[in-house]
């Protein structure tokens, strides 16, 4: 069985909603792109604030799939 | 055009609902003496535990504002 | 009065919800063993994808509690 | 009951008797001007040397304090 | 002789020409309001991109600066 | 109004000038590519010495641009 | 000879006198429960304050021992 | 379906041959008393020398395993 | 002469055999579709364990190579 | 006036009695062979354990001392 | 072919004119007593303040070089 | 007894067969100038490519001997 080998890459999604929300904007983004996304690792959590309230989240995070040897 | 300069400011909300609702606390309590709040960074989340259940959340954020130069 | 003396032990919590429910998750089935748990720390957030979609949340965490000495 | 907020901020602390005694420093000094200082995080141990011997112990350290909402 | 407190404060200093220039500009910004500063610490260099150059440079850095005790 | 997702890729930038030269190197061999450039954030200075003096230097650097969704 | 492998847990010892207090308590309670202890490495040092002075000290610390196979 | 936990213990295995086997060493001491073990995370990759040479090897890893809720 | 400019992108290699082979694998199936790979940096080192056994290595590594400018 | 250049070199400090001893035996260890020792940074706190008691602190730390041009 | 081998060496240059100046002081003092000087790299850029202006720029930097074996 | 000091220097090591003997290469280089090399601790693993293979492993290492007194 040939050696299975996957990629990483940085993505960044944010959400007005909260961190699962921006998680999940980005997996969906990325999914259009790539096959065989397999797991994320959260890398920072931000936001930005406007009126002295979150106005939304940015989460970056590396989403990995599997490379078609 | 002048260079703006920003500062940092490494707070800790609390909340007993959630991360995002501790991000927000702190946020809110910034925003009541700080004025053109931009940004966050969140740094750890911790919270305490009470008889095997989560009591309150902790997250310990850096909130960024422009300074009146 | 004698010193207290903690331990930490590191646990990984899923869920299919979200975060905070990963890491309850993992403070309840650690209850069932440990006594006087007294906070966490989370350590990173990851998950898997299945589909374009999270399908659960991984969160690793520190788990402290008083040791009876 | 609303969710307390915390602040931390970073200081150094220096002694000529050692690493204690530069953490108490920046505690009381601080202490003078801040209500409410609940704990200490220690960053960084440095120090300057003169004619071959530690001169003063210069401890890096976050100070927390409750906020009043 | 009684002991040496200092306080570091985070800023991000910005400028269209440099990461010395933004340096710079955030030493004199907080010179403005606090005496005594004696050294700065660079955290993170990073910048804005506009029409593929660089719009402005923004270093994050800590200013520190000894409390008249 | 969809959530934003943002990428972010590698890329290290040589001068013989200076650092600034070779982000800007970095950000425009990355423009001719990727529309939306954002933003950068320096990883680290490096740099080859050749008989005695800096012969270029080496900026590993993240770009960050906007994905259409 | 048979390879040997090593352990190491994670403890918080506290004590109201100092840094090497708070090791050796830590040492001292991890020994009633586990032979062959060699060595530890500090994490942290944290501590509480009351009344603008250090309450009690906090060393986090990692202790390994030799497991018998 | 209950959520899966895991725990992850932190172990150094040791070799005179190399560092696959002394993860291989510790993953196998572990597994004496561990079932359902999944995964190992290298650490850290240290050694003794002895008359010029590499005496042994020592590889700090964790060991994650499925907790039996 | 025009300054160089490399990308570096992230793999995951996996091996039965050891860690210079799960190198080895990655780099090879990177060089399938890159040209110029010129370095390798090893990220992390991870595995999975099988009744006792390391069943495959898992190296994280970071890939370079000169961008066609 | 020519600028100064400093060098860094990093030590292993070590005592029976505590972690300043163990600083301060490293400095002295130093300044028999190195002129202009001007400041440390400790990196890691260590030590061994013997019968359940703290036998020796190891200190690790750079030492900084001016280079005559 | 026998094995290239390289040391590095940890140098602080200073500048009062900037980064780069304090990069090439320290490489070419580290270059008068050493031979086959190959790269450096950044550790820390810090600086000292004096009258609300950068007095100078201190650049904490490694500098790699071949053995000659 | 007086305290013993150690120090610490760091070597990259290369190998065209793998990181053991990369590592050995920069044991038995360092050996032949310094007494008493006591241990060693990796800090990178990298490597230079050529032609889509692994031409050498560069392993960057830290060797601590102990210093006569």
């Amino acid at each position: 069985m040939p050696s299975r080998v996957y990629k990483k890459v940085e993505l960044v999604g944010t959400s007005t909603v909260g961190i699962e929300d921006a998680i999940q904007n980005a997996v969906e983004t990325a999914s259009k792109t790539l096959n065989n996304i397999d797991w994320f690792e959260v890398q920072e959590v931000r936001g930005h604030v406007q009126d002295g309230k979150v106005a939304h989240y940015q989460v970056v995070l590396k989403i990995g799939f599997r490379i078609e040897a």
